[in-house]
């Protein structure tokens, strides 16, 4: 098996690096390393049309090599897979992230992006977040995502699992939990400001309400169990659709 | 009713100019437009949380008033809701959009992106795109959404609708189509090249196949059909967590 890996907090995060430590150690697979060069959080499903992309190689000590590109996760996945900048991978990887990418904040998620567009370019894959900016141990989730790809009984299917691990000592954990996207609902979210100048500006912050809702990641994750999610790149509102059908016709034609 | 207009090619771009102007002329709705200061496409749903965002008041000539802000269309849509930068809208309206926002590429749209941001925050939203980049006669599209805001008949309801209109002249519409999104599959999306240092990069651009499925909004733009596409926020995919929920336990709590 060929792995590739990428993330959206950069080439050299720790979350994406001691993945490929321990994959490397744990696992006999191939892996690639095809990530940005520097932060790229937040960055939703961007891609970079108007400015060229240079790719960096490095080799890094131990097993495997990889690319650091100047770019968007997603461009990342694209160049690796489109551009052939690596041999076609059986499984693509996001992460570990550093912090949470739960409910419908995997929107603006480049971790998840990066694995979604594994998945439009016809490849499986994992997006792996460890639920908080400041914990950042990140080997025992590395170990368990080495443990899941090692489980015969996992079945990859054809889409993206996002996963997201709870921020405590493994021995804390209290299990896993399939479960849906839920809502994310922040208060707060712009703080405003006068810069030196007179200016008024705004930073985006804001706080995440909690989830109640039994069945959702955000949930789950409160009561400390890693979150599996499956996710499809369908976004097209089947039921509307079928509602839709015999009205709002404006044209004649 | 109040609507906030937004785009990803920029506050002063033609194609949300002209729908400004025709909706402030053919209807009686209170409009806002925030929108990011220049051209923001391919931008997807990402936001602005690691720098601040400054917000420029503009008086437009006639009725109505905005903001320019330095930052995604995500942003702008969050700032003026959230961020309470206009009165609360009761429809957001993002385009229009120079160029295709179809299929699977409503990932990477700015433009869609940003009326999925109106949805997430519970406003009802029309994300509309004038379907060829060198096709830039927007009067039409513009009447054609007047139009369609003013049909009693029209429901709202509480999602996404997702437009195309096709690049021609009105008569040569074909009429309207309800349409799920199709697979928008690229042909050579990578073209490498050597800068003056000797340095090799890449261009992302790519010929976007046809899509001959009957039922996509892929296949009726082609057909010269207006595409209408119901789209919702919910990326879990409940058929595979059904099938998963028994299986690939790796933990024993």
């Amino acid at each position: 098996m060929r792995i590739l890996l990428t993330n959206d907090d950069g080439y050299f995060a720790p979350g994406l690096q001691t993945l490929y430590r321990v994959l490397a150690q744990e696992t006999g697979y191939e892996l690639w390393i095809v990530a940005p060069e520097g932060q790229r959080s937040a960055t939703g499903h961007s891609i970079t049309l108007f400015e060229p992309l240079f790719a960096a190689e490095h080799f890094l000590e131990g097993a495997g090599q990889g690319y650091a590109v100047r770019g968007t996760p997603s461009d990342c996945v694209k160049l690796a897979i489109q551009g052939e900048l690596v041999p076609q991978p059986d499984l693509v990887i996001s992460g570990i992230n550093r912090g949470p990418n739960l409910g419908t904040d995997v929107f603006y998620s480049g971790t998840v992006s990066a694995a979604m567009e594994g998945v439009l370019l016809g490849i499986p894959a994992l997006a792996v977040s460890l639920a908080d900016f400041s914990y950042q141990e990140f080997e025992p989730a590395a170990y368990y995502i080495a443990d899941l790809l090692k489980n015969e009984s996992w079945d990859y299917g054809t889409g993206l699992l996002n996963i997201n691990i709870p921020p405590l000592p493994k021995e804390q954990w209290q299990g896993e939990k399939l479960t849906r996207l839920g809502k994310a609902v922040y208060q707060n979210v712009f703080e405003s400001r006068i810069d030196p100048h007179g200016r008024k500006y705004f930073w985006q912050a804001g706080t995440l309400m909690p989830d109640e809702l039994a069945d959702t990641d955000l949930k789950a994750i409160q009561d400390g169990f890693v979150t599996l999610t499956p996710m499809h790149s369908d976004l097209t509102d089947y039921a509307r659709l079928k509602q839709m059908q015999p009205n709002n016709k404006i044209l004649d034609k």
